[in-house]
C-alpha cells in the first residue's frame, strides 16, 4: 500500500469514518464497520444519488428487497455455476490465493476470465510459487464466491446471500411494471449490502466480504428507447473515456458524444456515460484530470454485457485509476434467464407490441465512492484538511463559542439548539478556536459558525468556510438560512460580502 | 388471519408496499421485499426515527456496523448456545412446530422459556398432537436461529449473521468513546438488517426472517445517570402501561411518570418511556388507545434484562395488541461479557471513577412499525384511503391538470418539475380527476395539487388535503413553500382561509 494509504486509513480510523470490524476479538478480515462519521456520510452519499438518478424519470423508483435470495434464480442468473475465482492452494503452508493476483503480481497485467487449465499453465510457464513460503503451488479449483445458507428448521432450503442487488430488481420487475401502471421505461434503484466470500480480502477496504451497492435497473424497450432518450441535448458534451486497448496507460481521452456513438455505442449508453460524469464532476465535484471511464474488452467483461465501462477514480491511495462502479448494457440476459427457469411471462406488452425489455445497469459501490472522496479531499500538508463535498460531509456545520466564559456559551448553545432542528450542526467549546477549527477541518465540516463579544452587543456571529479559511459577519438570525443556501448550493460563500461588512 | 389482514396485505400487494421475495420462483416463506412505495415509506420512517432519537444527546450517533459477525463474540454474548426455540419434529409428516406455539395454540397463554423437559412434560400432559396429520410429535430439541455462515476460501472461519443490531454497538463501544471524546452518555444507533432462521414463519409478515431494526444502545454511568436525567420535566406526564400480570386482559392504565418510578422503575428508564411515548403520539399520530407498554416478567424476559417493556401498538389485523419493539435495561451484561471473553478493557474512566457502563437499548422493528402504520391508517369503507402520518408518507404530494388538454398538462408538469426539486411530487394526468384522487387517498399522499382552467387566468391552483378532502386556492409561486410548511408540521391545513379566498 503506499503510505498514501495510510494516511487516509489513519484519518478514517482515527476520527471514526471506517475501522476493521470486531477489532476487539482480533479482527475479521474483509469486514470493516462504518463510525460516527462514516454513517452520516454514507447516507448523505445515498441522498444525493438518489435525487440524481431517481430524478431521471418518474417511472425510476427506489425498492427495497432480501439480500438473502433462493437458490433457484441465482442457478437461473448463473451466479450458482459461474460465480467463481479460481483458488489455488499451497500444499506445503497451506495458504490460499486466487489465481490471476498471483499473475498480476508477475506479469502486471489482468488475468480475468482465465479457465483453471489456461491458469495452471501460465503458473508453470512463469514459475510462480507460493508468495508466502515459496512452495510449489497446486491446481486451480473454481471457487464459488456467494455465500450459502441453510433456511428452515432443516436446513433443507438452500440459499445465498446477494453478490450484487441486481436479481432482486429483475425478481420485481413484473410486479412492479404492474404497479407503476405498465410503461417503459422503468427504473429500479437498491441500495444495500451485498456478500462475497472473497479468497484474499487483503487489499485493504478495497476488496471487502461485506460491501455496499448502489445499483440503478433500467428497462427499456429496445425498439424505441434511443429515439426517446434526450440525446441532442448532450450530442456535443465531452465524454473522458479510456478505451480497452488504451487504458493501461492510466489516461483517458475526452470525446464528443456523437463520437461515441459513431463508434458504435448507442445512444442510450451515451447519455447515461453523461449522467454518470456529471454526478462525479459536478454533484461530487471530482477534479476532472481524476475522473474516466474505461471500456472492457470481450475477455475481460461477463459474457452477457454487451458494452461494459467502468467508472474509475484515481486515487494516490490506490495507486491510480480505480474502479468505483460501472455502466453496463446487459441487453435481455436476465429477464429472458428469469423467464425460461420460472416459466413465467416476463414479456410485457407496450404500444400494442410483446417486449422482453432490454437492461441498462448503473452500478456504485458505495464504500469505494466514499474512500475515493476521502482520498481526493484530505489534504495533509501544514493544514489538515478534508476536503469533502458539502452535501456529503457528515456533519455539515459546527456552532462555537470564541471563549467558555463571559455569556458566550449559553447564547452559542441557543443559536445551535435552533439551528439543529434544520441541519445535522455540532456543538464544541472544548479547548482553544483554532484547535476546534482544525478539529472540523479534517472531518471535512464545510461551515462553522463562531459566537464571540460582538454577538452580545449587535446580535452578529462569523461564518468561517473551511476551504479558504475565510470569515465573514452575519445577522444570528440569517445563519439557519444561510447555512441552508450555502450547503444546498443555491449561494457561493465567495459570493458574499467580504469581511468587514454584516451580510 | 383476520380479515383486516388481508386487506391491508392486499393493499400493500397491489400498490408495490411489501410483498412476498421470490414469488417469480414460487415464494421464498419468511423473506418480503419492500415495493416502490414501501422503500421511501422505510426510508422516511428512519428519518423521523433518527431525528427523534439522535435529537436527544448530542452525543447520540449512527453507525453501521456489519451484518455478519464471528464466533467469538456471539459465544461471549450468549447467542450460540442460547440464542435457541425449541423446535418439535412430527416423525410422521415430518412437518416442524415450535413448541412454544403449539402449546399456545392449545391453552392461548404465552409458553417461553421453557425447557426442552418442561416442553415435552407440557405436550404429553395437554396430549398435543400434530396440527398438520395428528401424528405423535416427537421430542423438542433446542435449535438455534442464528444463520452460520462459512467465512474464507476453507470455510474454517464461522461467523453468523445478526440476528439484531446490538453486538455491532456494543463492539464499537471502546473505539466511539474515543473518537467521541471520552464523555457518557453516549448513544450507538444502528439501523439495518437482521436474520432468524425462523421455525415457522407462518404468520404472515408479523415474524420474517429477514428483518429490519433500528436499534439505540445507550451507555450510561449507572451511579449518576438518574440524577442527569430531565425526570422533573416529566414527572407529571401520564405513561400508558401495562404490568406483567395485566397485560393479557388487553388493556393498559396510565400511571404519572413519578408512580412508576415509586413502584421500583429508574428515572432514566421512565425518562425514555416518556420519549418513546411522545414519537408514537405526537410525531407520529398513534391514537392513544391504541399503544401501550407491556412489561415482561422474569420468566419472559431475557436473564440479562433487568427491566423490560415491549412497545406494544393494538392492530385489527393482527388481533389486538403486538410488540413492534421494547426498552430494555442490559445493565452491564453485555459490555462485561466482551470484557471478559476479549481479555479487553472496556471499563472506562469518567471523572475519575473507572466505570463499566450499562447499557438502556430502544428497540424497534421497522417492518412491523410500517405494517402498524399501514393498519392503523387504512380506512376501507365508502373511501379507501391510507391515512400515513404526513411525513412518512411515500408520494407526499402530488400535481395534476384538471384535464389532459386546453394547456393545462403542460403548465401542471412545468410546476411539477420545479416542486420535485424539493419534495418528493409525482404527476399523473391519466384517467378522471377523482379516480386520480382516489389513487392518491389509497397510498397515503397527504395533499394534491390541481392546475384548472383558473391557473390559467390567475396563477391559482387548488390544494386537496387527503383527509378531509377539503379543496383550497392559493397562488401557484407559493406552493413549494406552503408543502414545506404542511408537510413539516409548521402549519395545519384546516388554518389556511377556507375555500374561495386565495391564499
Amino acid at each position: 500500500m503506499p503510505s498514501r494509504y495510510e494516511d487516509v486509513w489513519s484519518l478514517s480510523v482515527r476520527r471514526g469514518f471506517l475501522w476493521p470490524a470486531a477489532d476487539l476479538y482480533g479482527g475479521f478480515a474483509g469486514f470493516y464497520d462504518y463510525g460516527h462519521l462514516g454513517a452520516p456520510m454514507k447516507r448523505r452519499w445515498e441522498d444525493v444519488w438518489l435525487e440524481t438518478f431517481l430524478g431521471l424519470d418518474e417511472n425510476y423508483r427506489l425498492i427495497d428487497p432480501t439480500i438473502a435470495l433462493p437458490e433457484a434464480p441465482l442457478k437461473a442468473s448463473g451466479h450458482v455455476e459461474h460465480f467463481t475465482d479460481l483458488l489455488v492452494r499451497c500444499p506445503k503452508c497451506k495458504e490460499t490465493h486466487r489465481a490471476d493476483h498471483l499473475l498480476e503480481e508477475v506479469t502486471h497485467e489482468a488475468h480475468e476470465g482465465l479457465t483453471a487449465t489456461e491458469a495452471d499453465a501460465k503458473i508453470r510457464e512463469l514459475k510462480v510459487r507460493c508468495p508466502k513460503c515459496k512452495g510449489e503451488l497446486g491446481p486451480s479449483q473454481p471457487f464459488n464466491m456467494m455465500f450459502p445458507l441453510a433456511v428452515g428448521p432443516l436446513g433443507t432450503d438452500r440459499a445465498y446471500l446477494r453478490p450484487e442487488t441486481a436479481q432482486g430488481a429483475y425478481l420485481n420487475f413484473r410486479r412492479e411494471f404492474e404497479a407503476l401502471r405498465r410503461r417503459l421505461p422503468i427504473g429500479l434503484a437498491v441500495i444495500g449490502r451485498c456478500f462475497r466470500n472473497e479468497i484474499s480480502p487483503r487489499q485493504g477496504t478495497y476488496r471487502m466480504r461485506e460491501f455496499l451497492q448502489a445499483e440503478l435497473q433500467i428497462f427499456f424497450d429496445p425498439a424505441t428507447w434511443n429515439d426517446a432518450v434526450p440525446f441532442d441535448a448532450i450530442a456535443a458534451k465531452g465524454i473522458q473515456v479510456a478505451f480497452a486497448a488504451d487504458k493501461a496507460k492510466g489516461a483517458f481521452e475526452t470525446h464528443a458524444a456523437t463520437d461515441l456513438v459513431a463508434r458504435g455505442l448507442p445512444k442510450f449508453y451515451v447519455c447515461h456515460l453523461a449522467v454518470v460524469q456529471d454526478f462525479y464532476l459536478r454533484t461530487l465535484g471530482i477534479p476532472p484530470d481524476r475522473f474516466r471511464f474505461a471500456e472492457l474488452d470481450e475477455k475481460e467483461r461477463a459474457f452477457y454485457n454487451k458494452v461494459h465501462f467502468d467508472i474509475e477514480v484515481k486515487q494516490d491511495s490506490l495507486g491510480g485509476f480505480k474502479e468505483i462502479g460501472g455502466v453496463h448494457y446487459r441487453t435481455d440476459h436476465d429477464l429472458l434467464g428469469h423467464q425460461t427457469a420460472s416459466r413465467e411471462r416476463l414479456e410485457v406488452t407496450v404500444d400494442g407490441r410483446k417486449v422482453l425489455p432490454h437492461v441498462l445497469e448503473l452500478s456504485f459501490g458505495i464504500d469505494r465512492n466514499l474512500w475515493a472522496l476521502l482520498d481526493l479531499g484530505y489534504a495533509t500538508g501544514e493544514r489538515q484538511v478534508l476536503r469533502l463535498p458539502p452535501r456529503i460531509a457528515p456533519v455539515p456545520a459546527a456552532v462555537f463559542p470564541l471563549l467558555s466564559k463571559a455569556g458566550l456559551p449559553e447564547r452559542a448553545r441557543a443559536l445551535w439548539s435552533d439551528l439543529r432542528r434544520r441541519v445535522p450542526v455540532s456543538y464544541d467549546e472544548a479547548g482553544s478556536i483554532g484547535k476546534r477549527y482544525a478539529r472540523m477541518d479534517e472531518v471535512g465540516t464545510p461551515f462553522c459558525v463562531t459566537v464571540d463579544h460582538q454577538t452580545l452587543t449587535d446580535g452578529t456571529v462569523t461564518i468561517r468556510e473551511r476551504d479558504s479559511t475565510e470569515q465573514k459577519r452575519l445577522a444570528e438570525s440569517t445563519v439557519a438560512g444561510m447555512l441552508g443556501d450555502l450547503l444546498g448550493g443555491t449561494r457561493r460563500f465567495a459570493d458574499l460580502p467580504a469581511a468587514g461588512s454584516t451580510i
